[in-house]
């Protein structure tokens, strides 16, 4: 099988990463059976401030037309207000429809680096990626009850469709699912239940955040989902015991801001956002993309850690149906690790980007 | 000085708790020459199943014309939804303009309770309380891309004023000044600057949390706040950076959905919400409110943790210019846990919710 897949480095050590989640796809074992191509294609804020767009419509268009799947790697944010700028990631998922950001946050086992969590943790966050506050509507006006003129107010809208919430909770179901199949076929002692929990705070947007619950609650009473535990619960007691049991939790499902905010959480409970992968999903193309950002402080210091980006060519390629290669990729990255002697520094180790990525082919 | 206290128990352990908040109140040394009277008042789901109204009026005026302060204890949300509820909570804080919802979060220092963090954290977060999706405009209409009618769209509005967040930033850069204050006169080895830090999402959202960022920005570079540093956040990183660093914090101040979920998730690092409380101040009335919920699995059972309600006592006196009875009460509950002979369950202790409001007594 022949896949094409596109590169967007973006901005800081996204240049760093990139490259090495394409080096683990070239390096794949030929029993496989797959062979990759690549296209190298711009966006950021560095391709804002040299093309005036940051997210080309040749990019888009490439993705689109000629790509089966693609890596992102993290764009910078501008720390003053840049006039025209706007989150090239934002625009992507919403113009290639990708209407689930999937972002499994799995503990580290490894002597270099001790868990910052009691019990280990296995999680994955479903993330609705289309909608919520992220539609960016925004107004600003003049604040009436000021006489001086000098006070204003800003809108946004948060806008939660049910179609959006049954699409996101039912594959937040398909993910449970294969994720029980899977502990089931590990088969080391009684595999727990497949759980979906999903988050909200309808208790204050009834009709919002109400649509969201009762729409996913909807798809997921599914005959097909008979065999998951569904629960849910509201968005600050989510926050509270993602801390304090953070091991309970399966499939979390929650609407575009409360993922991204849960996400950076688990990140935080397994000790670094190097370490935690995401893909975007749709219909169409799969983009793999470490959760972290653009790292301005260890730019170009060629120690970025690549887990990140090469676990999210693992669930890339999950999502673009190849679980085999997928599961290399897992295994070889839990090898370097459990092993803990080439690390970057953010796991407290001294090795390089590069170090790391070829350890990790090594082990293919 | 003599003093009016409303009492608004609400619903679940609410009813448990005010009256050890109550009991606190009259038993404070004489020296402190107050003198507390006090009102009960209705509120919360079980209130509006009986009357009809979740907030009645009377509250809302007796909280205006007679009270100096009040003590709020939960409401419990309807697990469906209940056609004419909403939360009272939410309606009060906007009726009676408490724009600031404070919420100190401190390591208890306990041997019969392990900190779940590895250092000690001492941080405040500044809620703002009036505004954001808490305006709680929504509206429901068919999606016009779906054919069948099926399909729905909700909406609800996020407003941000910049009156609103200058007044928030202002109310935590003084916090800020006090804490840093109260450090200095406490004295041990070298105080550490005071600081605050500004949360927002303007990265997606440039208008509304941009304005909030800029006032805030603006409001915390007036000379008088010359001695605090200010740093910001964008949230998703708080929420990381609140777990892997959070004795780092000082002040946090946030627009009012992240500032819910923040204290939640710090309430979480101190170990339990029954330690955390909070004032909603405004210009008039302050009201304490333990951060937890009505807790209906422990309903009735007399072991709900008064400590969140005793601290809430706390900072309402705090609030109230009166930093002498809240140290009063901070001292004896330290003490209380320093001991940690009479504690409950969530401490992992046996005793009752009077008998630790009644040890915390004997210490005052
Ligand atoms: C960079 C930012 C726009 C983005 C988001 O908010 O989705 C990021 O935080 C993420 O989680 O991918
Ligand atoms: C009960 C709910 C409406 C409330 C809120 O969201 O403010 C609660 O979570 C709180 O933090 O006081």
């Amino acid at each position: 099988r022949s896949l094409r897949i596109g590169l967007i480095p973006g901005d800081g050590i996204g240049r760093e990463v990139i490259p090495a989640g394409r080096k683990i796809l070239e390096a794949l074992p030929p029993s496989l059976g797959l062979n990759f191509s690549f296209v190298d294609l711009d966006a950021g804020f560095e391709c804002f401030k040299r093309t005036g767009a940051a997210l080309p419509q040749k990019t888009i268009d490439t993705l689109k037309q000629e790509c089966d799947g693609a890596l992102f790697g993290a764009v910078s944010s501008p720390t003053t207000k840049v006039a025209g700028y706007s989150s090239p990631i934002v625009a992507m998922r919403k113009s290639l429809s990708l209407y689930a950001n999937v972002r499994p946050c799995k503990t580290v086992l490894s002597p270099a680096f001790p868990s910052p969590t009691k019990s280990p943790i296995d999680l994955v966050i479903v993330r609705e990626n289309t909608e919520d506050l992220y539609v960016k509507e925004e107004k600003t006006y003049a604040d009436p009850s000021d006489p001086t003129g000098k006070h204003q107010i800003a809108e946004a809208i948060k806008r939660i469709s049910s179609k959006a919430s049954w699409r996101i909770a039912d594959i937040a179901g398909q993910i449970a699912l294969r994720r029980a199949r899977m502990r089931q076929a590990g088969g080391k002692g009684e595999a727990r239940q497949g759980m979906v929990t999903i988050t909200h705070k309808s208790n204050v947007l009834s009709q919002s955040d109400g649509l969201f619950r009762a729409t996913a609650r909807e798809a997921l009473s599914q005959p097909r989902f008979n065999s998951l535990k569904i629960e849910e619960q509201i968005v600050d007691s989510m926050v509270y015991k993602l801390f304090l049991q953070p091991e309970y939790y399966d499939v979390i499902v929650a609407p575009n801001l409360y993922g991204d905010l849960l996400s950076d959480g688990s990140a935080a409970l397994v000790g670094s956002l190097g370490l935690v992968p995401s893909a975007n999903v749709g219909e169409g193309i799969i983009i793999g993309e470490p959760c972290h950002g653009s790292a301005p402080d260890i730019e170009g210091k060629g120690i970025a850690n690549p887990i990140a980006t090469i676990r999210s060519v693992g669930v890339m390629l999950e999502f673009m149906d190849l679980p085999e290669a997928a599961e290399v990729i897992y295994k070889a990255v839990d090898a370097n690790l459990a092993e803990g002697r080439l690390v970057t520094p953010d796991l407290g180790g001294t090795a390089t980007t590069e170090q790391v990525t070829d350890d990790v082919i090594k082990r293919l």
